[in-house]
């Protein structure tokens, strides 16, 4: 008997995505989505790329609630909590690809995306669904906070050095680069193809919403508050993150400890693949998959760790990992439908 | 027990996709493979991408032979003949992405391609393998000419016209584009990344060897020999082929006539989807799948037929096809292991 | 002294390429620009590429007109009849990138596009604006129909065998790509980046506006009434247009005939490059140049002439164009401020 | 009478550049170019896109020196102290765009690539080239170092403020991100489109030979020894470079300190393009182009300054920035035949 899962906000990209996923996933299936902007029209009609193989109409929130054992939400920001409260009254599970779960501090929460909390419990029986680093916590939740595209592929890059206190968690700084999917699907000049094509450019310097969860992240792992610098630039590439995370080393580490640490560190973690010296990370190589690439680099003049991961922002950074912690709440094989082999070219 | 599957050039671009697609395929397993280039070298070294999930090591081509069911070669023109007869008397199924046994003319092949035929008896016992077009011809059959990219999409546009003479088949023009990975894996001044991006042009006008491969097809189903015109153009993308077909409707037939033959013909075939009126076959809608999509239009003005068919020039139009020939030679489900869901974006 | 040029929406892309261009011009200046969208606001705010070079502020239609002696129109269709009687009745030279006076047919403006001629003798005084094909024409006017990007191309690449006889005008065939700047500054779906990157599609086959107004070029070429199949689709690239025409060659004509009849045709054409045998046009070579490179091909086993020309859309398809048609008729070299060498890479 | 400028290495992607822009410096023209691997062939023939308008013969090195005034050199490094001695003899002005005079240690020369100084007196002649940073320096030499592509943007990011001694030299970062052109025009696996083309990734992290040189000029201008760390990275698109650079604000330093500092040094600069708060640089603004755009950000959470500057690599960071100091030593209009104006698109 499979698990019923429905998607709301499907039409999205990361809804899309979801669906994407799910249709080739050996004990989930998709039983209902919904889509406020195209309520009534089929997914393979906004996305021709799925005729034939989802051509499932769009209904309504409630609709996909009623059906479904558990619900992707791929909302903007703010309209998740309500929802939530519906499906935990109704015993469903909640994987919530928005922002609303993922700051455990409602002081933060009502800094960066202004709002409050709207119902305490709910949150305090919410898990950051980032499974690399906090699997045993995601065991036995049923509200579960997807992380971010940004927060997950940075946090995976600092993870072992941060915990194993390899590093200074003071100065750290993440310079990244995200394919344009990032943004979502409205069309805006921004976007625009040829204002886009053949450009690059940061945004947000230094106040993009995801700097407190990657900071939140990495103070859990380190036991201290960080507070780190946040670049986002937007490439020229439908999908892909790379972050570039700078970190001093501590005295009397020396560059080995570290890669041994990563070692140590993700030696069991099938998604994440830790490079050989002398590789790049390389967005090319983990395009439509649930792999995160991790490669480290040792700048000897000034005594710095660059590591660098490389994700796909709409599998790991969004629908994959969604689907990897419904495969954890559920008891499954964690790599049950993720085993995606990354196109070389 | 699974089909014990071998590649001969694998690390070329068609081996890398036979590749991707066997290791989710449900019923083979790839046993080795080999490379000329980088013997001895890991496949996940040539392509990171497949790091953790292929990284087996490139064998020498008998290796390959001795281990397989079925011999997949991607090599040059003119290296397959005699890897033919050794499969062929090793008792093995032997799939062909080359040119050597597509041209069922001695004197065409030696035109095009400068050949002979080394066993006329071998040549006699190929087939080949478009299966829309010639699925029962197919069956039962150890010695596959898998078709070229071009001369998949080309008559899968043009098949239901031709073959119910519902066009002339004087006069037909072919106007294709194509990913530039059709080109292959070894870099030259063209395929340089500065002189290719924010470019495009024709190539080979009127004199590439898919020529005569497209009009043997169009002549099998017409049942008269065909001439065309065919040029082929080099897009800025790394997969996909449109192929834009123009024939002129004859006399006492209308548009809806040869709507109704396309529906028709391609009623049960899974890998052929058949676009709406008002929608255009897109590459970006079949990418790294095994679907063809078509759409029709009619030029009432000039009464004119423009049937555009997009494939994956990698999967339809080589990997995916030969697979789905591997289907149906060893009586599997054709569609086992090419359900492959083309991503949204 | 300064030919004084106004632009009137100047915020379009090819009023920003009016500017570019001009910017350089020897013998004219911008002295005002105008936009409804972004009136009040500077040039360089809207296009930061022009800070420091064009910081002009955006004013009203009517200022433009006041302050110019010559009006560059870059406006919908439909709105530059009124506006050309204005700078009639003023004096000033009127130059329209828009369709208002493109077709010399009243029916099949109202058939196209929906509207009527509102003064005849405006009309009737105004001329068709591609100087390599009506040069003498254009001498001495004052109200311009500036050709379309596919408009320029296309009969570019037909004109010599056209009007020298030496191809059949029945069945010519026009495959036209183009780069998405010809769709347009406004953001939509179909240009949104992820869904046009890596993409490729035709689009309103068979018809698209610009086939009457090709048909009127290549009919006054010819001395007869010609028909043509145009489809256009539209390439991942910024600019460009490769224009694919196929055209039967009549009997008792070489092709080393229609070779000579271009070289002489275009023999004292600075602006059209006709490339030599065995090359082929690129959209690469005449980026953001007023360049048009033609090549030439012939399909000896159908006896087909394949001529494919190469134009930058915004350029020699747009705003190059207009200013060509600027110096012809204020007596300038009409290379003044044309020699743009396209970049390499 | 013009200057008569010469280009060795005329064919590699920095002297197609030069070809380009001198072809319409109004005080300058091209009288001879040389090339090894193309000698005997004419430049259109290697860049079709300068047919007509540069068909000059490829000669031999010792052709250019013998004819010109002004010797622009594109050479591999160690292939520019010989001819700069034989330039030098000759009493002619030699624009070195390797890296042979760039270096003043000849310790750090030595360990970086390789080579040592063959001739003491003429490094202590040549000057480095980065006439907004070393202007009166530059003025009356005759052997130019000209400045590499990161060692022009990163600089001109941070000159103000580490000048100004607002930041803290220890620990800078400079993460850049560079188009393809950088790598030269010679075809190689990691440039060949389909590899490239949606991927990005960094490379020689952190022993990038470009590290020294940025670290020279800041010492430089903050006088006393600087270490930087460096990770330049890989656009998939052609031209221009992103700097991302962060550094420490010192205390009693506020942001509008910094700000007023970049806005008095650069005030006078007319390729510097100092962008308004808000704005980010963009290679997509200054293409083509010989500007440097810097915006300046704030992340007052850690007190660092992000500055970040956007220049395309092939004109400021190499063809342009020489063409420029040419200008300087022949006491022109630094700015004549460099005022390009970027395109808009």
């Amino acid at each position: 008997m499979k698990i019923k899962a429905g998607i709301i906000g499907a039409t999205g990209y990361a809804g899309a995505e979801l669906v994407r996923i799910l249709l080739s996933h050996p004990d989930a299936e998709i039983v209902a989505i919904s889509s406020v902007s195209f309520e009534g029209q089929k997914l393979s009609d906004v996305y021709p790329s799925y005729k034939g193989l989802c051509d499932m109409e769009c209904k309504k929130q409630e609709d996909v609630v009623a059906q479904s054992d558990v619900i992707f939400a791929a909302l903007p920001h703010g309209l998740s909590q309500e929802l939530a409260a519906q499906c935990d009254k109704a015993g469903k599970a909640f994987i919530d690809l928005g922002a609303d779960f993922r700051l455990q501090s409602e002081q933060e929460y009502k800094e960066w995306y202004g709002c409050d909390f709207l119902d305490h419990d709910l949150h305090s029986r919410s898990v950051y669904g980032l499974p690399e680093l906090f699997r045993e916590n995601i065991k036995g939740k049923r509200i579960i906070a997807n992380p971010g595209c940004y927060t997950t592929g940075a946090p995976l890059a600092l993870a072992p050095a941060v915990k194993g206190g390899l590093v200074s968690t003071e100065g750290i700084i993440v310079d990244s680069k995200s394919g344009v999917t990032g943004a979502g699907r409205k069309p805006n000049q921004g976007n625009h193809y040829p204002e886009l094509n053949e450009g690059f450019h940061a945004y947000k310097v230094a106040n993009h919403r995801h700097t407190p969860e990657i900071e939140q992240t990495l103070g859990k792992l380190s036991g201290k508050k960080v507070t780190i610098t946040f670049v986002p630039h937007l490439l020229p590439v439908n999908r892909g993150i790379i972050s570039s995370c700078y970190a001093r080393i501590n005295d009397d580490v020396t560059f080995e400890d570290i890669r041994n640490a990563y070692e140590q560190f993700y030696k069991d973690e099938f998604f994440v693949r830790l490079l050989p010296d002398g590789a790049n990370a390389d967005i090319h190589n983990i395009k439509y998959s649930n792999f995160c690439d991790i490669s480290l680099h040792h700048d000897k003049r000034t005594n710095t760790l660059v590591a660098i991961s490389a994700i796909d922002n709409m599998v790991k950074g969004a629908a994959g990992q969604a689907i990897q912690n419904m495969n954890i709440i559920f008891g499954l094989d964690e790599k049950a439908g993720l085993i995606i082999v990354p196109p070389a070219f």
